[in-house]
Order: structure tokens, then sequence, then C-alpha cells
């Protein structure tokens, strides 16, 4: 599947960014045509200590061009908009992937 | 979810880089006591321009229990060992986070 990964740095004023995620991210996320899921993930650490990440938000295509079609939209493009100062000021990390998922079925 | 996500950046020397991704950590996270899943995301760019990350491998394990659990394993120290001089070298960023899944019903 088409992916598009969005992390967000740890800041200070972290109410900032909570806000922005649940009052922007999410709802224009939430509007783009051929959304297939979403993941929100919560950073609670790394080995041995701190991550500077505090959140990741992921959004799933079906292809390519169901994500082109996506950011066409209104939505997409109030969504890039959005996002663009949070990337300039270094706060997100943005990118595309191709995403292969495996699931096991060995138990434990 | 509990998920335990390992970031690559792009290298001048790919190769060697998907020859560790595909010879260590892959057959090491395979064999982790409690894994549910995994994804594999190939990095294709970002909104205007190259990424500076290669590809991103994630896995998810019911809790937070399970996930030490795993990493209490022989595979799980060989595989935190390995990937270590990754991170020292600021190759790889790794987190543990706790993911939400969210499937989209509507249709386009």
């Amino acid at each position: 599947m088409f992916k598009f990964v969005t992390l967000y740095r740890r800041v200070d004023d972290e109410m900032k960014l909570e806000e922005f995620f649940s009052g922007t991210h999410l709802p224009l996320a939430e509007q783009l045509p051929g959304l297939r899921k979403s993941e929100v993930s919560r950073v609670t650490g790394k080995p041995g200590g701190e991550s500077r990440f505090h959140l990741m938000y992921e959004l799933y295509f079906d292809s390519d061009e169901a994500f082109a079609q996506a950011m066409a939209s209104e939505p997409g493009m109030a969504l890039i908009a959005a996002l663009k100062p949070w990337d300039e000021a270094r706060l997100v990390s943005w990118f595309f992937s191709h995403a292969f998922e495996e699931a096991v079925s060995r138990q434990l």
C-alpha cells in the first residue's frame, strides 16, 4: 500500500502540538478521498532513554495514484498547506513510502 | 498495540544497508517471540523532493510486557546489539510507541 507518514518531534509546548494534531491534521486526513486506514503511534521512548519524537501518524492508500488523487482534493491541499509550516520549522518529518505488511501466525 | 519502529537514513552505500536489513535485522526480528505483525516501508520521497530516510521497519506486539519478553529472548538481545552501532552512527532512528489503527469503511 501507499503510506504517507508524518513524524512529530517533541516540543516544549506539547499542548500546541496536540491541538494542531487533533484539531487540524486528524480531521483533514479523515476527509481524504481514498483513505483506507490510518494509525496513530504515541511514542513512549527509545532503547536507553527518551525519543526526540512525540508521535507518528500514518495514512494508507491503495496506490500512488489514489494518494495523488487525495492530494489533489480540497482536504488534501488544505492538509499539505497546514503541515508545511511545521515541516519548515523542522517540527515534523514527513515521507511517502510503499508499505508491505506481514502477519505472523506463529504462536508463543 | 506496542510498536517498535526503526527508521533507516539514506546512505551512500545502499547495498550495505540492504544487506544488514535483509541479512540481520529481518531474520532476527522474525524470530522474536510474541511478534504479531511487521511492516516494511520503502521510502519513495517526501512532499517537494527526496527524503533523508531510506526505509522503515515496524514490529508489533500485543503489549509492553510482550515486547519486554521478546527483548529478553536470545534473538531480542541479538537484535538490539546488532542495531546499536547503527544507532550510534546515527544511521537509524528507533523508538517505542503505542499504536492505534483505524480502518476506514467509507468508499470513494
